[in-house]
């Protein structure tokens, strides 16, 4: 009798802990989904520093986007420094910069080598304008705002380029050369704040077969 | 004893069940980092076609992009008449839009209602650039591209805007106002080849503090 309870409970355990599982894999298609619906902008962070390791997580997922032709045309400048972060800050808009224990500046190199379009085949690659950086350093910023929102932190997208307000301070304040064009600064931290995401879900925007 | 047999399986039974639930929300963020990691361009689809629910979650993910002061730019048109595909395709390349079941178009509205920069606090708004339009749309393709990969569909990004000779015959084909841009054609399908994601992770391009 005692075997026999135990192994009814044992089953039961086993049951489960295999609905348990499939839970778990099934989520993780929801998860995903969840994650892009649930990211909202965070202002507000605690004092907490980042962990070298969520630093890396989100460079990591920034580096993974997609891009035209894989040029991967991003680089990162990872400001932590107070007195950096704070001179970011202008005309009072942006005090994130200054209260966000990380921002991560995501910069695109705004030209690329290759043959002008009437060249022959065998013309030697120029340096040429990338129409295309803007684009794949934006899917950029995204997988890092989404990373960051799977990590439980806050971030926030802010604008640098086409505002020349905006990215020549910033160009200035962090050495950028000439070539490269910082696109966002995002600021990263604890979040501090916890908004309920706006449902942006409009079934009018969407056309079928033609506009 | 038959009692505390049964006791202790079932103590032991909790532990197993909490170490998967443990697991599964642990695994809702390492989730999402794996979706932005593994998603790579898919170019060869099945037949398949995409259901209704799988084409309004992808939309859905797209609209839950962030936007500059929240503006929403974008609209989608959905594509999955053969016959428009198929005139879609231009000069051999892009043979994905003739072969997915399903496109999606990602537009931009290019204006905006604002008040010009110098103009006084009451005066009315004008329609003007928003020279934003293309970022915001660049974040929702990415989601868009995250969504498909975490519903197991394969999709890719090909590039509409600025390239006149690929935005200028999908404008005249699905007919897209004067003011919306095409910036993205996102065909989806059932993927037909599993290639391998690249890693793309290059430490070089990271500088801290500054450039």
């Amino acid at each position: 009798m005692k075997t026999k309870t135990a192994g009814v409970v044992a089953l039961l355990a086993t049951i489960l802990i295999a609905m348990a599982c499939n839970t778990a894999q099934k989520s993780s298609a929801e998860a995903v989904l969840e994650n892009i619906r649930t990211r909202t902008s965070i202002r507000q962070y605690t004092s907490e520093p980042l962990k070298e390791a969520e630093i890396e997580t989100l460079l990591k997922a920034g580096m993974a986007a997609p891009s035209g032709k894989n040029t991967q045309p991003w680089s990162f400048v990872v400001v932590t420094d107070s007195e950096t972060r704070t001179s970011l800050v202008t005309k009072g808009v942006n005090r994130m910069y200054a209260e966000a224990p990380c921002l991560i500046v995501v910069c695109g190199e705004t030209t690329m080598l290759r043959r002008p379009a009437d060249a022959p085949a065998d013309a030697p690659e120029e340096e040429m304008p990338n129409p295309n950086w803007s684009i794949d350093c934006s899917a950029a910023t995204e997988n890092i705002l989404l990373a960051a929102h799977a990590l439980g932190l806050g971030a926030v997208w802010t604008a640098c380029w086409p505002y020349e307000d905006r990215y020549a301070p910033v160009k200035d304040i962090l050495g950028i050369p000439e070539k490269i064009m910082p696109l966002a600064i995002i600021p990263v931290g604890h979040p501090a704040e916890f908004p309920v995401p706006k449902d942006k879900w409009k079934p009018e925007r969407i056309h079928r077969e033609r506009w």
